[in-house]
C-alpha cells in the first residue's frame, strides 16, 4: 500500500478529507498539544478535551483538575490554562485533567467521530510520532488547529517536520504537505526566529508568555504518544 | 492607514474574513483566471462567471459564447472550457463569454455579495494588479480558488508573488501571506519546475494540457485588470 500524508490547515476544512481509514494527528503547537504531551510525560493519567468552558465546569467538585484557556489566557476561576509550565509532575502526576482551549480541543472534537485513530503531536514528541506513523499501515492526516479556524505557521511547521520523516518512509504528499515541508525546510535551522514573525507569536508575546513559545519549540523531550480513547486522551506508547 | 494583505487559501475559508472594505483578488492559475485575463487582452467585451453548467446553458441561443469546464475537461456540447489557448482574438474579440469552471467561478461567486471590489489576478497581469493594489487605500484579500475547496500550490505561489510587491509598499502580512511569500521565494527562479510537483499539475498533465500549464506561468503579458461589475467581469484598467 502506498501511504499518503495530507495536511489539513484548519479544522474548518476537515469535512473535505476522508479520514475513516486514517490516523489523524492533532497539532496545536502554541500550546495545547505541546502541553498535553508534556502533561503525559509528567505522569498525567488522562486528559479529557472538552469544547466549552461550561462542559469543563461540569467536572467541578470531582477529582479532576480543570484547565481552561481562551484567547491565550487562563479563564477566571480555573486551576490553569494551557501553558506547558503548568503541567509539572508535582501538579499533575496521577491526575486526570479536563481541558478546553481556543483551538486545540476544538480540533480534537471535530475529528472525533470519524477518524480511525486520533493522536496528539508536538515538537516534544516529534520522533515518537513519526516512528509510530511509519510503522502503521494507515494514511495520515496532519490536522493543524490553526487560530480560530484560520491557517497558522507554527502548526504548519510541525506538520512539515512530520512530512519530512514520512516522505523518507515512502509516503506520498498532497499540495499542503508539500508546502508544509518546504516551509519547515526554511525554518528548521532556527524555529524560534522563524516563528517570531507569526501573528500568533506576536499575540503570545503581548500576553507575556514568550518563554512558553521558546519551550514549545524544543524537540523530542518525550516519547509519549497521547491517543484519544472514547472521550479522553491516554498514553498509547510511553 | 496601515494596509494589510491576507491570503485565503480556499473559498471554504472565506466566511472567516472581513471583506467589506477590502479588494478581493480571485486567483485560479490553472486555468480560469489566467484565461479570463488572456481573454480580455484579446478583446473580450465581458465574461459572465456562473456557478453551474445549467446556468451557463440558460444563455444559449443568444449572442454569447458558452464556456464550461469540470474536472479539467470541456463539458460535452460546449464551445470551449478554460484553456487559455481557446481565448484567442479571432474567437472572442468583442464577444461576451459565459463561463463556469470547477474552482475559479466558484471563488468569484462566493465573494460577490460582500467584497468592496473583486478583481481577477494571474501571472499574466501580476504587475498591473500589484500596482493597482499599491495605489488603492484598501486592504487586500488574495483568494485562492484551490481545488475543490482544498489548498493548492499554484494559486498560493501567485499570492506570494503579489505579497512580495505589496510588502515592499508597506502592507502588513498575516500568517498565510507570510507562508505564500516564502513559498514563492523558493519557487520563483523556476515556477514550472516547482509546480511540476503539485497534484493539480499532475492532474492536468494526465489530461494532456501540459502546454496550458507552461503558458499560465508566463509573467506580465497583459496590463488588463478584470473587475466584477454586477454579474459580469469587465476591464477596469487596460
Amino acid at each position: 500500500m502506498l501511504k499518503k500524508v495530507e495536511v489539513c490547515f484548519t479544522p474548518a476544512l476537515l469535512p473535505l478529507y476522508e479520514i475513516e481509514n486514517t490516523i489523524v494527528v492533532v497539532i496545536d503547537i502554541f500550546r495545547a498539544t505541546s502541553s498535553i504531551c508534556y502533561g503525559f510525560e509528567n505522569g498525567a493519567k488522562a486528559i479529557i478535551p472538552v469544547a466549552t468552558v461550561e462542559e469543563c465546569l461540569a467536572y467541578q467538585n470531582q477529582t479532576f483538575l480543570l484547565a481552561a484557556e481562551r484567547d491565550g489566557k487562563v479563564v477566571d476561576g480555573f486551576d490553569f490554562g494551557n501553558s506547558p509550565f503548568s503541567y509539572t509532575r508535582q501538579k499533575i502526576d496521577g491526575k486526570t485533567i479536563v481541558l478546553t482551549t481556543t483551538n486545540g480541543t476544538h480540533a480534537i472534537n471535530q475529528s472525533k467521530t470519524k477518524a480511525n485513530q486520533i493522536i496528539i503531536g508536538s515538537f516534544f514528541n516529534l520522533d515518537a510520532v513519526c516512528n509510530y506513523l511509519a510503522n502503521e499501515e494507515k494514511n495520515v492526516l496532519l490536522l493543524c488547529a490553526g487560530w480560530k479556524n484560520k491557517f497558522n505557521l507554527e502548526d504548519t511547521l510541525f506538520a512539515g517536520a512530520v512530512v519530512q520523516q514520512l516522505v523518507q518512509n515512502g509516503f506520498s504528499c498532497d499540495d499542503a504537505s508539500t508546502a508544509s515541508l518546504d516551509l519547515y525546510n526554511i525554518a528548521k535551522t532556527d524555529l524560534y526566529a522563524y516563528t517570531s514573525k507569526t501573528s500568533h507569536s506576536e499575540r503570545l508575546i503581548n500576553l507575556g508568555i514568550e518563554e512558553d513559545i521558546k519551550f514549545c519549540l524544543k524537540l523530542n523531550i518525550t516519547s509519549v504518544i497521547p491517543v484519544l480513547i472514547g472521550d479522553r486522551l491516554e498514553v498509547l506508547i510511553r
